[in-house]
């Protein structure tokens, strides 16, 4: 079928080419001239014909409100939005009902892949109406891994970026979890073979796979992974999905402490360390040698006694 | 080659089955005789020609101890022990040295793959003498998983506990990780598909694993666990791991936080929430309805003021 | 000088005497006539001479937009409203523009004391411009406990119940270290003695604390808390401190522990370690004796291998 | 009474100044010549009438055991020695059994106060005999801060100083809620006035206490600490506190994160974010990019699809 696919970036732009390889026609128009098929929206909905279909794969958050706000005013009744990118579930619902308004379908899809995604295809969660998943369905099934798994219909707007949400939270669980095992190993001098150790848990444990595999891969690359600093960005994926939670009342510590764990990694130093610091230096010996030279900490307060 | 089997339980006998499917003579002795091969310690001795090969699969602790204190009485120079047990490693290197003293070797042996071992492979990691790893080589080719991975020679006497007790420690965090993303997407109303949620995610998605699958079969079985109660058992690994990694002064808070939720499924009541709600009750308003009829909490406490 | 107290229960009722000792004039209006001075909102304005000031101490959410948007409504320029209850600073900002429009003056005021405040003195940290809080400080003064502390203007509107929000979000945090500390020294053998342990910790230690005498208050009452169910309410602030730490990126992990230790005090059972315990079947013995009746799970599912 | 004191450093010298200062008499030994009042421990042992009580003030662990072992040999049936130190609960068993076979009597005491224990006293949590407690109850009285607290017999030989490490455990998770909710002030431009909120909380709070005294105290002096790194040395007894909770299935999420945020801290840097950062590198864009030059993944593994 025809798909207009804007947003021709990494993923956008391999989804496109796993989709042609499929057979399906796809428009693609993004900013930079060099990859787009369109040189406007305008040109993009003249060539697809209605009902319309469009992917919708760019930034969450501003780039993402942007491109919803332009197809509400560029396509027409009957046609229909896919938003691919990471938004957040309840800008889902909000966009469903700015494009509805107008009479123009929605439909919500998590991306799982990354750069394997074009040669193992793309695991998908969509949420939206039965009518309007069912009318994407050729599009799904081109883009999905092959086999019976990969794919879901969710639930209604927002269910599909909600699943992919929860997705992203286990990972940074699974992530940490081979982390911190991997650096216990390393702690200790009982095991000789760290790599080697990572690569057998590849078959037979209970703990293997895919993220396994590539931890092999990683530390084949670079046996003491010496090449890189322990620095973890994190998408808003792991956040929302931690906030939620709280939301509901559900506790999440392994999610939590993942999460938790990057926002650390990515202070140079930590401010709360300097107050238990402080503190250490307050009550211990150490307070009276670090202040010697101004007034005791004796002299300053009365503790409550 | 031959191998005496202690301990013929669902591990042991299993083990002791696939080996003897890949051509290995196995003679076993167990307490009990409709499984035994032999009906004592002696006669499992003089049915194998020296140097005799023998695998310990009791329970760790007391068990194992007791068994390798046999051994070193019955074994003789020359001979090894191979415990595939669940040794804590410190364990292991007191063992190896006991049999040590009478010239009987020792290896250690991690093995991962429960039920599924007999007709998958067993992974195994171990510890010990490169002689002795050597010379046991057939059994471990026999018992592990084809393919390139499943069996790594982590260390010296002790390594190969280790490397299974980390293992076991990353896959509480695994499991725990899955168990709050199911739990959140139960908590909330948008994902109306849970199971089907968890299923596609069996193939392109980062999340895969054999774990996953197990998730998968589990939520078939049963789409929200109903007839199951919130009880984990914890085993030995699960603790020592954060034991050690607590003496190495490593952080390990997903690893940690998913043998806690396992000792917090086991109690009947959090006496800690209680103080909570002790604490609650003393200086939010529900304290002084609590106590009405006694002394007012005024009363009885003068606040450092 | 001259209040309007709208709402009151326990906090606004106690406040109210507190303020009268002190000599000021109190007109308080609440929805129970027989606290109540007025019986209208209108009757209230009648009572005060402008530029009044009204203190609103109702439940955080909905009863206090609508508190606001009444107050909108019957007050005039110049007159200021304190809300003094646990809103969200992000309602506060919305509730300053709400009357700022009509030239109304806001303070927000997070206040800590619970039932000891009426006594003690309520520590007051408010939020808002200098010349209203200027204006209001006599209120101030007369709430807040003697001494030197117990009052803070923390910044603009918000900033008091932004202090008060991560105030509360710190005491879930001591209150269970000292529970888990607690139920550490139930859980030992050791110390026979565990309610005059923590008492003796009242004076001389590093930990000593009002929380702490309550705790000991706790204790005298009933020494093992046996009257006790290990369940704890949590507020909006402990999840509010979370999500805003998520939202600047900065790890709470013992305010977050605390929280989600409560979280799971609220569950009858807990989802997730349904899916631990359903894991630990599937590849655990425990898994074919379960379902011996059903098909093995082996028959099921082909792991990747 | 008569005391001879070993180990006369911050702690010890404070202690034997304090113990004069209420009129009993110290004899002092220590391996600096200038604090101390004896040459040897034959020279101590002289000095002290029997039947003995020495308070041995040293660092835990090789110290303490050799000191331990040296009075072993030189004190008579009868005397009694007092573990004033930081030593395990195991260790204090051990010495007590050690000594107990010469008739010499034991005492484990956790002391609690720093720097300012000469002047407020010293807590103290004693573990022993009821005779050997009773006996030396003269020495706890002049040690432990004047009033109704500050000194428990906590139990058996053992018990003194496992209420001593749930204290610290205790201490720890305090200072770290602490140190979270500072942090989370200073992340945030609502609250101006960092310092003065602290401040503020001194009286008439739910959170008062000794340590935030304290930090009004570190904040008075460096408003935001900018002095200081984030680093936080753990002493051994945080360290047991979570691994006797684990040997006992006690949950302590809050007391963990504290010690492990400071494990953290010490830590250039983070090996398992190291690992977090491969596995994103792997899966996401970036790993193209960065391994361009190098085979691509794409190249060296292959998923299990």
């Amino acid at each position: 079928m025809e798909l207009g696919m804007i947003g021709l970036g990494r993923m956008g732009g391999n989804m496109a080419e796993r989709l042609r390889q499929a057979g399906h026609t796809v428009v693609g128009y993004d900013h930079n001239p060099d990859v787009s098929d369109v040189s406007s929206l305008p040109e993009l909905m003249e060539r697809l014909k209605a009902p319309r279909a469009v992917w919708v794969m760019v930034p969450a958050g501003e780039a993402t409100r942007a491109t919803v706000d332009s197809l509400r005013d560029a396509l027409e009744p009957g046609d229909v939005v896919v938003d691919g990118g990471n938004s957040h579930f309840k800008e889902d619902q909000e966009h469903a009902q700015l494009l509805a308004e107008r009479g123009i379908g929605f439909v919500d899809a998590g991306v799982s892949g990354g750069v394997w995604g074009l040669k193992n295809g793309y695991a998908l969660m969509v949420g939206g109406s039965g009518d309007n998943v069912t009318h994407l369905m050729p599009i799904f099934e081109a883009l999905k891994p092959e086999g019976d798994f990969g794919f879901v219909h969710a639930g209604e707007v927002g269910a599909g970026h909600f699943a992919k949400m929860v997705h992203n939270g286990i990972e940074y669980g699974m992530m940490q979890a081979y982390a911190e095992g991997w650096e216990l190993l390393e702690a200790s001098d009982l095991v000789k073979n760290v790599p080697e150790t990572f690569r057998s848990w590849r078959e037979g444990t209970v703990i293997r796979s895919w993220l396994l595999d590539l931890a092999d891969l990683a530390l084949d690359a670079d046996p003491d992974l010496a090449k890189l600093k322990g620095y973890a960005q994190d998408s808003g994926e792991g956040r929302w999905t931690v906030q939620t939670a709280v939301d509901l009342g559900v506790p999440l510590p392994v999610i939590t402490a993942a999460l938790y764990a990057r926002f650390v990694s990515q202070q140079e130093d930590s401010p709360a360390m300097k107050m238990v610091a402080a503190l250490r230096n307050q009550f211990g010996g150490h307070a009276v040698e670090t202040l010697k030279g101004a007034d005791s900490p004796g002299a300053d307060v009365t503790p409550p006694s």
